[in-house]
């Protein structure tokens, strides 16, 4: 792949990037491997499973999909359908997981927050360590930090014990890394380019091995509001996801769907990370708010586009 | 236990739920199963003295019984009728339970406030750890988690640790999750089916072994200002507690009854609670605030409610 | 002392506590044994000198009687007058009373603060810890507790750490349980029989040892703004007294007489707490603001008041 | 029971030893009030069953009864038949252990050591901790001291860490106080009045709760080699056992039936323990090396003896 | 020296102190008895030159004589003019102070701020321990404790580590007590006789060993402000220093000049500070704003008005 122009800017290739395995610490590229090419479709990619719902927006996102209450549906969902991994909160995983223990891996989502209060002041507190994550098998632990957030300061403390306590257990760092609060706001909000280009770099300056972002939204109004030169670019959604994931320079992109769509829409937009540069998706919602046979189904078609569309060497 | 329909939802039935004791550690089961089996009405269920209104309200609930003050009453009360366990802060617990130790299992409630400040931004803070749990002998620990407040940041940071030595300790972990704070007061308060929902699942995700809930209300006014689904979701007050009850998932249920009602309601209720689910009770100023004879009396009718209603194995 | 009826309430006798002591751990028991028996009056009372106006007020409290500026004169009225024990900060605490160990009982004050910003928010931090009382060989440790402050979060987290220091090392816990902030003043302020009562329970229940209280004050137009029945009960200022004592349960409670009142009102204020079920006094400014030999004088008489009216074994 | 009369000394009676449980802190006095009266035979008693064999002589005790070599055995036994407790070592606890959690009491035996080298310096080492029996619920700790042997410095230095973890987390401490060595033997071994006595009494003093012994056996050959005045002194057997038991002060102790006996005598030694004051027994082999019903039937008649003889209040 | 009369006050005699030195624990002794003996004009004087300037007002401080932008300025005239010692902060410490290492005592500052945010609610947090001070063979640490701030809670729980760190190493601890804050403003301000007086008795309260004021300014329009009695007094600046010096005990004074004023005023102010019982002067823009041999020769002087002034024995 050559350099890419956007707008007068030369952009590195990808392929310029190291791997991101081969500088790891033992422990992390063992645990990180299991999930690029023991577990889930392999070949470097990654579909992950996030059952954290419960607490980020309560049991509402449940109602669709009744059956999803109860969490061992999404456990079964896990395994049964061969993801790379799930993401869960401290009580499912100690009173859920045993019975999948061995059959897909578990990233130990270590804080977490409900949606009750406004998310000016975002700040997403620690329930678990990282050492719980590794009592229970875990091979990787998340973090949610809020880029940006007022509260930044105490969330960067808190990820820096993290972010110690994995270097330590050799336990790969897998961030979401989310624009939010209310400085933010007036800068154009999360979806921006701007904003979640800010998201990825700062994730990987703290020391993700993984990073979680969600797909920016190209808003002319919005795009505006952000600081040059971001408010003059004129990029596609394309771009923009590219460049986000070279911010994140070694570390591993993955992207989130968000609320339910289309089928259609899941694979074109899988197709779309994948060709970005991205090393695969976290799709929740679009999955387990479905029947079990149409839950697998989709999970199938997710795993050939994934496979069908590599773009980086993880 | 057949399938049930809410609106359009078809609900599991809690018999699909795989049993708690079997999921627990060494210590937590050995602790939690005295408190189900071998103390109080047994057979698996939960009758549960709570003698923290004292700090909670100050001495002002002792009033119409004054008895009642002399802390001695409640741990009397307690040992003789034969609860399953009585619930109280560091400091009755070191000089009252002693007398008792041993006649009824203690569980100490390691954090606590006073009603003097409003509770816009409610949190209450540890003012005892497991380990002391552990030394007085009890066999659970209680925490009060104010679920949606804006302190909720550092009321889950404290939870983690209170969770995570009950782990190491093999404590029992009863959380008492209610629903509070302003930004909740703005989505119509904490007695909704919707509030106590979040609350009853945010409590499983975050570790708890039992959960305590308040009774939701069904307020069609309030209920409207809930998120959707739940602000067209039409539910009776039993399908909503079952539901809460759901949401806890593996964890089990006891709910309380707040201020006094007449023998009859408290009767209604606890058959009502069980048949929804509920392990038990936990009902304080509902018993205390009688005169030693009818509190025993009434004691007695409760348990055989407790023992004539069980729809849920432990 | 037979019952005693409050309004339609029949209160229970204090002598059917059981006694304090017989409920302590050995090295608590040994301590405060040495302040009820071995030094001061004796005979299960406490006459305590607190020597923390100098933080609390600045040296304004000294000017009346300039002598006292030099706290070796508080001291030594301490060791020479035979008072039970002596209060004050670590730094006093380092320079003073090693001339006087062993002369006289110390119980170091761990926490403080300075009046100069408002109580709105009260809250007073460790400036000292239980293991700097044990080096110092005090026989007790003392601790403000801001009942009702909205820091009482901050409050309470703290007294955990020095309640279970003082659990570990066998030392005494006095609590001065004092109600305070923005909103108590909208329940009626601080010396209301309401705010007294809750203060003495919170501190019962937070493990204190020894609580020293303020004298309730009856004012029809505060206790209107108390909640009920607080409201509505028309006790006198000794029925208030008694009662806040019970709400101490097996703790006892030593009242103090605040600012400078005549020698008449002293006596007559010392011989109404000891038959409201006091253990004893804490007068400060009352003393120490004389000329020494009108404070041997003085004290002399208190000591008589203690010894006559005595109504508790401790 | 009036005074004694053993050679010319007169033997204070047990009836004025101060209630062990009075004395205990309240987790010590919590888990041991459950052996004494709320699992076993009850009334203060002790029913304990020892299944440390299989590391103590190795699985040669079980060919005698092929099912106990499964060691769910023993556990089912000590549940079924109603033991106050049951004792075993770590590994043991944590495997078959869960399915009897809470239904028996259990004693972790923290050391243990094999039979193959010779016991002229006996030492048996810690393969587990206080608080690993805090973990799996146990409700008392079991320590071998061997008394005597010439490997008791590092014994003792052992003992005290047990013992200070015992009182730090309210664990009672059970000490096997078993006289050994090469030194002992020289002095009549391991059986005398000399050597039980002094074991009884080194426990009681390096803070046993409880304290196991064996039978003293009466042997004028080997009593004249103990030290004076032992060596003059013509007790019987049960005046031995009776002066090892105050020699334990207010320990509470237990006696043991060592190798297999027939029921009569094992009957006949039950009752000649509990009237020389003893509370209760602690007998293994002689019990599960029986076929199940011979093994239920005997532990009833057991039972009876003890709650028929008790002469001793906890 | 004979009483002093302020208004119709007596005052005790400084000469009745004892002496600081006589109870200091033997680490702090030693390292006090260099400042006040080994080093400087000796005879128990302090004379100290304070380099956080640079910190505490930015470099503007250094433009008048911009030599003294260079550290090593200060630090040469600190050890060549002879100076009791020379208090900096931790990154001058580590790369300024070894060429002077031994020639010169060192105070290492723990604590600093930039002025740049308002002083309303003044905190100065710890950058450095009082470990580093040992570390670095410092003979003192400097703390700077703003009395009366609204943050006075954290100042004094950071304080609280400071000082049980000084005790445990020896280590002497110098405050420098300032009023400061929004809550004193309104009472008058920073300067007045109240303000002074106040933080001399904090801090000797809180274990100070030697104390850093600022001279106060009588000025009736702010004395109004101060509570009584100060609002009522009518002072010399000379009695309020001298009564300062008495609220801060034992523990020893040195007053400061703040901005560069005259020679003659500079010496007047340094005698007037002895006479009033000061031991001691910390002028730091006073002296190294001027060329070095100005400095040196206002520095022979200002050693020369020390050592002629004595009025107390350290």
């Amino acid at each position: 792949m050559g350099p890419i122009m956007i707008g007068s800017m030369e952009v590195k290739s990808l392929n310029a990037q190291k791997s991101l395995l081969d500088t790891l610490a033992p422990g992390k590229r063992t645990r990180l491997r299991r999930l690029l090419y023991e577990f889930g479709p392999g070949n470097g990619t990654l579909m992950l499973l996030p059952i954290d719902q419960g607490i980020e927006h309560g049991p509402r996102d449940f109602f669709p999909n009744p059956e999803s209450k109860d969490p061992d549906y999404q456990f079964r969902l896990a395994a049964e359908a061969g993801y790379s991994a799930l993401a869960c909160q401290i009580g499912m995983a100690e009173r859920y997981y045993p019975d999948y223990a061995g059959s897909v891996p578990l990233i130990l989502k270590v804080n977490g927050k409900t949606d009750i209060p406004s998310s000016d002041n975002a700040l997403s507190t620690c329930n678990a360590s990282v050492e719980d994550a590794v009592r229970l098998g875990a091979d990787a632990v998340g973090y949610t930090l809020y880029v940006g957030s007022p509260s930044q300061g105490q969330d960067l403390e808190q990820l820096r014990q993290v972010r110690q306590d994995c270097d330590r257990f050799g336990m790969p760092l897998v961030i979401w890394a989310y624009p939010r609060g209310s400085a933010l706001d007036a800068k154009g909000g999360q979806t921006t380019f701007y904003a979640i280009d800010y998201a990825a770099r700062m994730a990987m300056e703290m020391g993700a091995d993984v990073v979680k972002l969600n797909l920016p939204k190209i808003d002319p109004e919005k795009d505006k509001l952000t600081p040059a030169p971001y408010n003059e670019m004129d990029v596609t959604q394309e771009e923009a996801i590219r460049q986000a994931v070279e911010s994140a320079g070694r570390a591993l992109v993955v992207l989130s769907g968000g609320s339910k769509i289309s089928d259609e829409k899941v694979l074109e937009q899988t197709e779309f990370i994948m060709k970005a540069g991205g090393s695969g998706v976290i799709y929740g919602r679009n999955v387990w708010q479905r029947p079990w046979n149409d839950a697998l189904e989709i999970v199938e078609q997710i795993k050939q586009s994934l496979l069908a569309n590599v773009t980086r060497v993880p």
